[in-house]
């Protein structure tokens, strides 16, 4: 029975009371009817009810939350196909071990911090202390705060942020760094840094307070990464052979470009996950438009830095770098996930487009200043994050542009000097870098013991 | 609470009344005290109400626009697996700017040409000019038309169509045609080809007023794409090598067998998007049961495809091809693309069936033509496209076969003239071809200028 | 209008009709406006109405049901990354073709064997005979069963699970059997094997009736899968040149780490669906927050596998070795499958992290026993499934170790008679093993015909 049948059954039940004795009632017993009639009707015409409301915006984030965690085999994906052959498998480790390790590091820790409610150790600054807790098993109605959503589905979806932020990390300062010293930034990374900033905005603090605005983590999610990663290049160095006392730059290509696409690919996936289900509610006729528009906006600024890298690397370079779009698809992706709501799709699209140039002007110029980046994420994720976190002002009203500056300097400066303490201090306990010998030989050799495609002999050990 | 107690909750209510008052009451009192709970009870009881219905519409097109979106990776996939080495590299390539150029194009023209509602700029036949525009954030309820879905789920899910379109072509004329001229043709296909013939069902257009059925897309998705892939492969001619002069031919076999495979599970998996959702709607019992209905059809359709190709190429050659049970499964999907809803997994399979011995007999059969189809998009889109758009009469009693014939044929001579037009125009200005040399030194150096495995020797440069 | 707006009206409907005349009606007519405005307002504000729920239960195993076919890709790149060079062709052909069979057989027989309702042939022990049929297309409300889902999902969504069983012994029986012989098994074990001890449990039959609690399958699946892995090793015998006279053993290093790193997160991923979609309802606030909870659990799992097997495989051989990384992860996800609920993340963290252990100390374990297990599933499916299944009473009061261990020990025994029964009569009627020659040769030249990597020169023929 369709709603509309439904609708008539209701009127007919008033009408079939209005035959026999509606008129006779009187005035205040046929409001009553009527009222009562109303009522079931528009409980049937009507909103989802609390708990269907409570169970989609609980559904959408558990969506999203399997969509961000494939963003962690995108990743996996993108930096084996970037590093050379011999430390694909050290880069595969790192990256199911760094997951692995933010997940616990974002359980013990991170989530109070990043959400203290009424708990501030420091008010609008440093969130609380304590594990992260979900529901008791068959939560109750009457036991849940009904206008959200499951803490079950929010730390699901919240824990795969951090696990991002993280990612970001681990492709920069590729093919140069031991496993465990490496492991250790992402710890204090995922327990500390990035949830204490992600408090000041997603928590309710400070920045929220001032009305700074960033959907889904332009700035909150991947400047953070990007910081990380700057600081771990500039610290660590550039791997050996990089740049030639005369300035200039030996290539060191990608082993496995297929995979390093399908890496842009599960990454671009995850993404709709990412800002999707950002909005963090889909229960109402309004809540689902604008998930579907952010959808729609998140490919839109992808297409957006595909295509601007595209033509912008056959007009400057004569040739298309398929490096360039890879990247400049993720350049656009970041550059809309501070405002995926509010532009229509060609603003979006533009938007996403800057991203795109903004990876084609600045790769070339990491290695001006002899800044190793093996993927690209510097340029991705903190240019393009600070791009996207400057133009939430271009579409939404809201957006202070000041505000805007005011957040990116604070978590920039936060994120660069604790994770630049961080490396400095594992650097001087246990050392960031392996030999010169296992960096020649390749850390899969060297440190995992395991050889990424043993039976293909290379054509030379670059 | 469960809705058992709900409603024994309102029976009690109603009962707690009789037993105080309910037998003193005149009858058209105890009537209205029953319909009132009676709508009470309706309410809890029965079906999704209508803004329900309309977000759960929604979502599924998400979902779907997600799952399609993927299937731009497998395409990638699957192409960069079954082409050489040397040309793995502009094939990807070749993917991400194709799939980012279609999304422009579709929400520059193609969607308002593709749906028009009342404004055909000619009567059924062509659509609308304009962009494509979503809602404004925070639609109200009383702004949306309440009975389909959101616009925004409903370009998301449709822009991925489209760019599907697209991808089938990618594949037949690989390994020599240049970028940019293939992505002119890309351009016309995904802003007026594709949008305007699928305008003439999906738009309520010439061929739906005749009663064409086309669940989602044999015809109006599939052979579109496998017709402008004939037409290109023909004006293209084949690769340098691939047939001599005494007819026979020269197999050059796919570069990575897992990468194809990998396609084809990320096609399958889309598949239940691309068919599942266009259900486009889930808010009744009758429309989630029959969503399921449709993704356990086109499971089935998939390995009957599977399972014919490969028991068939057992006994035809007496030893599996791969590649047989790769595009056997995409044959049997196509197949049960057009009516994935009135069969019974039983048919739904031997429909699948059929398209997976359409792909043993057919590919062979391409290259007695000397049409070189690189990853035999052909014999999987347009000739399984074709059988399954006839299949749809075997099971669904409101299909004509000569409506169907009709529309067949509609479709084929509209996008093979119109695509032809383009080839040949493209062809006749910016060329269509590489140079020989570039040809066989693989578009990678020539072209791209980054190699895909840049650190494995090749045993050979084919 | 949110749902606060909407109670805010029905009171003041109330309100109104107080005003004018609700003081004046007698004690019983107030009782009855009051009810019906209760009723309306419960109606909105209250839970899902039963189609709501119906709709919501089968979109859950829908989704999951997509995510559990995912983990078919994710077995062939896991098996496909594990097996050398020369052999990967075929191991994707089996598994495209398993998988296919799979689906064919529990349609034709499995599903009603495992799901017999009231018609079983052997009350609680063998299931019914009959075709899997779905419910009509257009499914009537009055025709369902609203307390579930619909029949089309739970169909979708089950013989996803008994794919996955097969999809489990391809992994150890790799490099050394035929085709043919293989489908035949796994024709039996999903058309009999699996349905019918699944049908102990899931069906309601003599382990269910006994208490044994088994979540999403740590016993009814994973280990099923395991002990026809085990069998199989056993009957088959080892990959030639595997082990030394001297007891020694040959490593054959698996010939692509990232394809392997690719099917564990594939797998992970799917396992959100295995085991959320596994509490088969969320149409109440309770049971979305469990399938929450759940998903959070069976991360926490896989993350505890990750980190104990990476951390021990350090302190006992100074490397990390990433196939440990890779197992460890699948152990962990294994051993929280059998109870994903009642854990909190830290208890389900420690479950998954002894499943880490164990695949550190099996591996070897199998190589002591010359069991040559190619991908690690025994130590993976059936040692960590046998804990999984074992740890239930740890956290969830209702389980009884006994019945586990009965459980256990029914289907152990079960599975390794039958298995091994149609292991020696394929054996004996078709043989198992290619010939010594193709096996040097690698199956992709001898059987299938297909190079992985044509281009790729093999650095040995090992």
């Amino acid at each position: 029975m369709n709603p509309k049948t439904s609708i008539s059954r209701a009127s007919a039940l008033a009408g079939g009371l209005a035959l026999s004795a509606f008129a006779a009632l009187p005035a205040w017993a046929q409001d009553a009817a009527t009222d009562a009639a109303e009522g079931a009707v528009e409980a049937v015409a009507g909103e989802a009810s609390t708990h269907t409301q409570f169970i989609l915006n609980s559904l959408l984030m558990l969506i999203g939350g399997i969509l961000v965690f494939w963003m962690a085999a995108g990743f996996a994906m993108l930096e084996a196909g970037f590093v050379r052959t011999k430390n694909v498998s050290m880069q595969l480790l790192k990256n199911i071990t760094m997951y692995s390790l933010a997940c616990l590091a974002y359980f013990l820790i991170g989530y109070q911090i990043m959400y203290p409610g009424d708990g501030w150790l420091m008010d609008g600054v440093i969130g609380a202390i304590g594990l992260a807790t979900l529901e008791p098993v068959g939560l109750t109605p009457d036991a849940a705060d009904l206008t959200y959503a499951t803490v079950s589905a929010d730390f699901f979806f919240q824990v795969m942020f951090c696990a991002t932020a993280a990612s970001i990390v681990s492709g920069t300062v590729a093919e140069r760094i031991k496993l465990w010293p490496f492991l250790v930034l992402v710890f204090f990374l995922t327990a500390l840094i990035y949830p204490i900033q992600a408090s000041w905005k997603w928590g309710g603090g400070f920045l929220d307070q001032m009305g700074f605005l960033d959907f889904a983590g332009s700035t909150v999610v991947h400047s953070v990464g990007g910081w990380a990663a700057l600081t771990g290049a500039i610290i660590l160095g550039a791997r050996k052979g990089k740049y030639n006392a005369d300035g200039s730059v030996n290539v060191m290509p990608g082993s496995n470009m297929p995979l390093a696409v399908l890496g842009m690919f599960i990454l671009w996936m995850g993404w709709y996950g990412f800002n999707g289900a950002s909005q963090l509610a889909m229960g109402t006729v309004g809540d689902i438009a604008d998930v579907g528009r952010v959808m729609a906006n998140t490919n839109a600024g992808a297409i957006g830095g595909v295509l601007a890298a595209v033509i912008l690397s056959q007009v400057l370079y004569k040739k298309v770098d398929l490096t360039f779009a890879i990247n400049g698809a993720l350049a656009g992706l970041v550059s809309v996930t501070a405002e995926p709501l509010t532009p229509g799709l060609g603003a979006a699209t533009l938007i996403g487009a800057v991203g795109g140039v903004i990876v084609v002007f600045t790769v070339p110029l990491l290695d001006k200043f002899k800044i190793d980046d093996v993927v690209g994420a510097i340029p991705v994720h903190l240019f393009a994050g600070i791009w996207g976190t400057i133009a939430v002002v271009l579409t939404n009203p809201d957006a202070s542009l000041v505000t805007q500056l005011i957040a990116i300097v604070s978590v920039g400066v936060f994120v660069a000097v604790t994770s630049a303490v961080v490396w400095l201090a594992v650097k001087a306990i246990m050392g960031l870098r392996p030999t010169e010998e296992a960096e020649y030989l390749g850390l899969d050799k060297a440190e995992v013991g395991v050889e990424a495609y043993p039976e293909f002999p290379m054509s030379s050990t670059r």
